[in-house]
């Protein structure tokens, strides 16, 4: 047996797809019939969020934007959102009414939901949407160029100015608390990208994705990845690598790449995995 | 400020509904164009499950039935399942693996989902479905006989010989384990029902819900309603009117019940609210 935390997500639905018991891998969610495709996503107190560094309103806000991302990668135009609280019993109702005011903010319709008592406070919701075509993460071929919507590091960067109690980056918290909305980014890459995915676990590990399904090697160049403004002055270089700036990942022709205006931060190659391009004098970061 | 424990679901849906913040209360989930439907429901250890007395394997199937449950009330044919896990880093991956297993035997693809760590366990499933009317619970009106799909009490019945240790009442038990799926039902009821819901909460609850919505009143006739069997062996003769049976209660005219060929178990009058029928010799019971 392995745990959870030894086998990760990646791996436990490789597995479960193995043996038959779930597909949807080639998408961040599923895409029905009539274009109509749908998302789930679950924030969890303690994991997702805390309530130290987050209200209410944020948490709402991120809840939907989370989801809105994921419809983003699909090129989907959102429909509604249904809502799935799970609240410890002692909650307020304000809390909640504020929760759902954070969430109008994404200013899709909350068609309906469900809220249950629970220890830990979590919020799971489903996206509905509508796309003309979803570019999914297998198509990704040879020769394509990969681009992103917006820079990199600055969730992960301003998660670290909360934990460490670092003043004056409020920039850089609000894109922790705040994601952007990529849907017109998403939709216009729609009818052109070969491969399609949300930046939520970080630009390797979600760039890992597209390789797999894809079977080719996306080779990440290193210095050409956008940053987060004043990234480098919370100290930790790396943060660009890692995850929750729900900006867009997508692999397009290169001709589409210099159309769309959107910056190159890498290239699709013969192999598998994902190789960071890093100049001579990166080598100390070599592994 | 109330807490949600004395503003209960309802109240808090009305709350947020009438702020403009949520909508969805005339039926169990979204209804889009093209009558594709989407609910979402979560099950969370130790409030809807204790491991205890359900596998993983159980919880599975029983997450995979309750919102199959809500896509009979939509009248729906379900189309696939997208599943969202919050586990416990140490589980291990048999575990899951198991979980899957039986939301496998409901028979409804998995189209996708999510799986994150947290401090308990929750699975929140999100349905998809085709139907071609959704009743909803507004068109309730006079005259109407309302009918129900099956006997009433057995996983209330189930779960307290759990909770006591009782002995030989599996069919109970199974009954709180595996609730029924109703999906044929749900679809015979779809284009004559003038309200339809499943019955979650219990009969006198959901019903209030269609009371509410189709400004009538709605009176249960106590004894017609259809029991599970051995009910009174153990114990509580009100069991039939706690949650979890996953029964379709519909409002239909009365010439529809009979064609059905479902026990009618009150009817709909003028009025407001949700009343007992009690005989005279029930009257130690009258509130």
């Amino acid at each position: 047996m392995r745990r959870l935390s030894e086998l990760g997500e990646f791996g436990l639905l490789a597995e479960l797809e193995r043996r038959g018991l779930a597909s949807g891998q080639d998408a961040e969610g599923a895409v029905l019939e009539g274009g109509i495709v749908v998302t789930q996503d679950v924030l969890v107190e303690g994991v997702h969020f805390r309530f130290e560094w987050t209200s209410c309103r944020d948490l709402g806000y991120k809840a939907a934007a989370v989801n809105l991302s994921d419809l983003a990668a699909m090129a989907a135009e959102p429909v509604g959102l249904l809502i799935g609280l799970a609240v410890p019993p002692e909650t307020g109702d304000a809390a909640i009414v504020e929760l759902y005011e954070g969430i109008a903010e994404a200013g899709v319709p909350v068609l309906g939901g469900d809220t249950t008592a629970a220890r830990a406070f979590s919020v799971s919701v489903t996206a509905v949407g509508r796309s003309e075509r979803v570019p999914g993460r297998a198509g990704a071929r040879p020769g394509d160029a990969l681009v992103v919507t917006g820079p990199l590091g600055g969730a992960a960067a301003g998660l670290y100015a909360l934990e460490q109690g670092l003043e004056g980056f409020d920039e850089l918290v609000e894109r922790h608390r705040r994601p952007p909305f990529r849907l017109e980014e998403g939709r216009r890459l729609g009818p052109v990208a070969h491969a399609l995915i949300d930046l939520s676990d970080g630009i390797f590990s979600d760039a890992a994705r597209i390789a797999a399904r894809s079977s080719c090697r996306l080779t990440i160049d290193v210095e050409s990845v956008p940053r987060a403004a004043r990234l480098e002055e919370v100290a930790e270089l790396l943060f660009w690598t890692m995850g929750e700036d729900y900006e867009l990942l997508a692999a397009v022709a290169p001709e589409d790449a210099t159309a769309l205006g959107l910056p190159v931060v890498g290239r699709v190659e013969d192999g598998a995995g994902v190789e960071p391009d890093l100049p001579a004098r990166w080598d100390a970061f070599r592994r």
